[in-house]
């Protein structure tokens, strides 16, 4: 192939280099106005009165808008519909929307803010999920304080634990996680042409966007068209909550019929907008004593904070990953997204699965040490094979990689000598090596299948060059290059001529979320089916001029040509001339629908998702036992994504998945207090830098998905995903401890020696 | 039918009438300059050198470029490409752009405009068409000054002439016409994402644009993105000028880097950009003494100014139109493009033809008076039927309504009465009625075969709501309407319902220029076979939710119901609702290329377009015969255009095309001295206003196309075209005198009078 598998360069790359790629904030239009919110500082109260009196008055002030001022719907859809766009009659956690002002300059706007007079009336918060499923908690959704519950039923879960020789039961914790992307949210809605509102601004899902700006504003969905910046990092933090900030802007715009650009600040963008779930996992395996696993029983509960958002979706991927990517007869899973009065928690890189696979790959580890077992051997006794069921009893049929990923990460990182020769006494250092091994379901899976369906739209024009648009979204991933690849691969011609036209609401039809790792299977495949037919009228005018049968002609070297007779030949560039010439139609769309996926919600049994990728990571470290810090060595991470379509990007995505993991595991935390996030910018809530990253092994392994574009199968999410808990599995390792919970913080670490000591000691 | 037929609100005069349409100089972008372009002084001179110096040293200047820093190709592309954007070593007219500014005001930029030194060397210029063919002219094209010659030979012209029992030859003179838009010339290129340029302005061809675009600055196609913005008027003086503000701009843009704005003055925009041609016609029939033609020779030159640019394809349709609606056996024709040193001409609502007509139509007249027949019973005896074959020998085998407007005309003007009562002897006002009968070949026919094609994308949105885009433009003649009813009778749904995505080039495939009448019948037909898979669905869809064999349904009233049982139905919104569920494609595209055409270069014989619209005017004046001045009371035009979509569009057209068709034969006069335009703005350029507008009786006549959507024609050029004959045939009516040069101004009435008079003293 001349394009697919090769490390071509980002094509966005120069332009963000260079400065010239315009995010939300860059754009700007005549007449423009200035927004900014005002927000609740009560985690939960009534709301007694928003006197908005002396914010209007303000002179550069040309609106201010509550709840009352929505002509549409207060509602931002999700998945349930519980979500207001400005809380009304009660706020529910601590920087809820309350009013919206446009004025003439964002200073004179956040002064009007300041203005508005809020009387509440304090109700009792809802703050611990433990405590939130009690009888005596204050209920703030339903009688139960739960937005969903997903279950899982496979085999007996007695039997599996009768036929286990030692069974381990354990308690973990995970931590919220802050999606830090570079660029803040930020949204222009601009009242225009046609009575329409167009949305410029940065977002991962510009279909969700545009539904939530017509259901606020009452416009038609034709009518509001939405149009993604370039975006400065997502990570499942521009998922869902973009709704909210182009609703507020819209709904001003709607207002003033001006221009209105609302950009959030670091703070408030912290405060208020989603971040990854934490989580309470009772873990509990039963293992043969040659280390076959009989059954996996989990219940585990997620922080969903004030509103359901995608709290259910991201709890049914949980499930799903919760007994990763081993061979388990017997399995039992109960999972709750419980309300409190927090921030609600929604996406991120990985959705719901880190949670559960830091519980499932610590307690692996810890069956592993009860056993005196390597690790990496406990690994291959359990690990999924083609053939095998997973714990929803989905056949694998195909592309199976994980094996080989396992195999790949030992080789290249030296395991078996550093497993031996790991610990040791230099000083206050120890050494620690540790794996996970995960797996990922790549996109929506049964849980979104109305929404697994992908448009696309090619355009090859008379020079030669070529233009497409796709539904889903370029948010640092790569999915821009790795496209235009597809269609330079598809259309023959070099990958340079091939231009993405930005993604908009109004080029092809909802094509759902950028999300789950979908883009490269989804819009890669319709991209391939808008190819099909300039292919085959391409091949026709070929045979047209070379009086041949095209099906005897294939592309090459920006030639047509016989198969049999290179000579016999045309070059593509006249074929195309001729194409226009002769008027052919040289545009096509193309529409690609998920492969099957079902799903028994009683049982939690099914085909869950189409296909599955998976990962081996290896984690290196240096312990400072006086100091409690860690430093990351190495992390060696073998992945199978079916194709790497862009070696280079492949390599990219694991090496910043992989930082990712690392301050998931050892750094990042949330700080609450009574609601209130405590720590809301980046002086102290820490994520890696460069200068924290180790030495990265990236490793590709590539087994071919039969319905993926050239094989390909979705990863994006992967990288992060087992970092945490083969950080931690190398700590242990370091210090012969085991660690429950992360972040593991130096405090964290040390507290675990103390009690390692105290127990010995009592031991 | 639900819309079609119906005379729904414009969907753009909301927009326009509010204010809230953003016309080109609405648009602004962060960091946007502006741009002034320097003209040449001489009609013809060598440059001998252009000294940017002093204008690039000017604070403020950010950039000046001249011919040499063009990246791409020095030309603007339109049938020959002998036009440079900028001049390089020769101006060719009063006016010709020399070097661009770009500067941070547009004081700055005019002010650096003067201060660019241009050395020239003058040449002899050729300034009159007669004497440009001459031996002794100076040579500006080729080695004889013609820019194009086009012919038609049917029968044997000799013998025609024999079988006539009069022949008559007259000499005619039709003059420049400016197009008089409201909104002068504009363009914003914008450089942005991924190395492209946007261009964002007032036009009617943007894929024109795109191409000037892509020359000038070497950008691939697909990375040149053209979007029209609301069009303040073009009638023709948008189609091919366009691409050289464009050029100018985006040349700017490419070397800073930013956003750059060019709007041009009123007089620049009237002394550099196209007019109609002035031309000289000498034009002899046969008839035979009970008024059957025999024969007709026609020989006629356009006055093309400095550059070819669409003369040649305006000189064919001038031929195609020169002979008139009627049946003449013996045809010989011959049409010239003469090249002057004069601002260049092009495109104008006609197309070339409104001088033919003139001529010919005065002279019907003049055959009819030497005959002593009533016009109208002249035109009765030679008119155009179905199965006859036009001066191309093309048959006319269907929607000949030419009979049917004439009939139409004359009842509803109650001619025959009027006719007998005018002149009359009331002091010096003297009434007359005259009236003209013209055809119009719709779309681009043979001539621009290759461009006759046109895309259209149509999506069905969920909430029942649908959005279109199509490669034409709306310009204010209505498209954007009629092309919103059909696709609402296609899907069923309300017209408010439907939205038109303005018109940009990155979202359908060419589809030509916007002109020659052709964007109902060609836009209208992609949209209708982009709504052919919707529909499909839509009742493939219902069939499953009725159980019904889907042949047997049909839309109705927002229903889809079993065509003999009205009660088996289902609303529209539930089987729409219910397609998305099922993840169906609701987006289509289109793609209509135009019925069949052909032509003989050699013999002017083919089918030159593939349909006809037909139209009778008649005029009543009152003239004083003291002053000279007309007064215009009275126009009846009576049109076929197979269907009207819209009626009230399409008397909006009438009215329109009418009043600028009044000007044309009454008072516009572009004033030339030496080559230079010296009225070039309104207060000495007159146009008639609302003023002068009399009374209007446009009458729809609706002979259906069997390929047109829903049966219709174009026509938008239609209403101008013969309204000039059929007011100096009213004057001559008046004043038993005949005009054979328009305008008809005061002065030249008067001049006309005492000629009359003189002749009458010598006779």
């Amino acid at each position: 192939m001349r394009v697919i598998g090769k490390g071509v360069n980002r094509e966005d790359g120069y332009e963000k280099v260079t400065g010239r790629a315009l995010f939300a904030d860059d754009h700007s239009f005549p007449g423009m106005l200035y927004a900014r919110v005002k927000r609740s500082i009560y985690p939960h109260a009534r709301i007694l009165e928003i006197d908005t009196s002396r914010a209007k008055a303000l002179p550069g002030v040309l609106a201010v808008a509550t709840a009352r001022d929505i002509p549409g719907m207060n509602v931002v859809h999700v998945v349930i519909d519980d979500q207001p766009l400005l809380a009304d009659k009660t706020v529910m956690y601590v920087g809820e929307p309350l009013a919206v002002v446009a004025a003439e300059t964002p200073e004179i706007a956040e002064q009007a803010c300041d203005l508005i007079d809020v009387k509440y009336s304090k109700l009792p918060a809802v703050l611990d999920i433990l405590k939130a499923r009690g009888k005596s908690s204050p209920k703030i959704y339903k009688d139960n304080n739960v937005f969903a519950h997903h279950k899982i039923r496979k085999g007996n879960i007695e039997e599996g634990f009768k036929k286990a020789d030692i069974v381990l039961e354990q308690i973990y914790r995970t931590p919220y996680q802050e999606h830090a992307y570079l660029e803040p949210q930020g949204m222009v809605a601009v009242p225009r042409y046609g009575s329409t509102m167009e949305i410029y601004g940065t977002m991962q899902c510009p279909f969700y966007v545009q539904q939530a700006v017509a259901d606020i504003t009452g416009l038609d969905l034709s009518r509001v068209r939405v149009v993604q910046t370039y975006t400065g990092g997502a990570f499942g933090g521009k998922e869902d909550v973009p709704s909210l900030v182009a609703g507020q802007a819209a709904l001003l715009a709607y207002h003033t019929q001006r221009p209105v650009k609302l950009i959030y600040s670091r703070e408030e963008d912290i405060i208020s907008m989603s971040k990854r779930h934490p989580a309470w996992i009772k873990y509990r395996s039963g293992v043969t004593k040659d280390g076959k696993l009989t059954a996996v029983e989990i219940e585990f509960l997620f922080d969903s904070g004030a509103y359901s958002t995608l709290s259910s979706v991201v709890l049914w991927r949980g499930i799903v990953h919760s007994v990763g990517p081993y061979n388990v007869p017997h399995v039992k899973v109960d999972a709750y997204a419980v309300a409190t009065n927090k921030v609600p928690c929604g996406a991120f890189r990985g959705f719901g699965s880190p949670q559960v696979i830091f519980a499932a790959e610590t307690q692996m580890n810890e069956l592993a040490a009860k056993l005196d077992m390597d690790p990496a051997q406990f690994r291959s006794i359990n690990l999924l094979q083609e053939g095998d069921l997973t714990a929803t009893s989905q056949l694998l049929d195909h592309s199976v990689g994980i094996g080989d990923t396992l195999k790949a990460a030992l080789g290249s990182s030296n395991w078996r000598d550093k497993r031996k020769g790991s610990g040791g006494t230099d000083g206050s250092v120890r050494k620690g090596i540790g794996l996970s091994t995960v797996f990922y379901g790549v996109g929506l899976g049964a849980g979104g299948k109305q929404m697994a369906r992908a448009g696309a739209y090619v355009q090859l024009l008379r020079d030669g060059s070529a233009q497409f648009a796709v539904g889903t979204t370029e948010m640092g991933q790569g999915m821009r290059t790795v496209l235009s690849q597809i269609v330079a691969e598809q259309l023959g011609i070099p990958y340079k001529k091939v231009y993405m036209i930005e993604t908009d609401t109004s080029r092809v039809p909802d094509s759902g979320p950028t999300v789950a790792s979908r883009a490269t299977v989804m819009s890669g495949n319709a991209l391939i089916k808008a190819c099909a037919p300039l292919r085959e009228i391409l091949l026709k005018r070929a045979g047209i001029i070379l009086g041949q049968d095209p099906q005897f002609l294939i592309f090459q070297d920006e030639m047509i040509h016989l198969e049999e007779h290179p000579e016999i030949a045309v070059p593509l560039m006249k074929v195309i001339e001729d194409c226009h010439h002769h008027r052919e139609n040289m545009s096509h769309e193309g529409w690609f629908i998920s492969p099957e996926t079902s799903w028994d919600p009683e049982t939690g049994q099914g085909k869950a998702y189409f296909i599955y990728s998976w990962a081996t990571n290896i984690a290196e470290v240096e312990v400072d036992i006086e100091t409690g810090q860690v430093k990351v060595l190495k992390i060696t991470a073998a992945h199978d994504m079916g194709k790497a379509i862009n070696p280079l990007l492949v390599e990219g995505q694991i090496e910043g998945g992989a930082l990712q993991g690392m301050g998931y595991g050892l750094m990042e935390e949330v700080l609450v207090d009574e609601g209130r996030i405590i720590n809301p910018n980046f002086s102290t809530y820490i994520i890696p830098t460069v200068i924290d990253a180790p030495e990265f092994q990236p490793i590709i392994v590539e087994k071919p998905f039969r319905d993926g574009p050239y094989g390909a199968k979705g990863f994006g999410e992967l990288p992060l995903m087992g970092v945490a808990p083969a950080v931690t599995a190398a700590i242990s390792h370091a210090l012969g401890i085991t660690l429950h919970e992360i972040p593991a913080t130096p405090e964290r670490i040390l507290e675990a020696i103390q009690a390692a000591k105290k127990a010995n000691l009592n031991g």
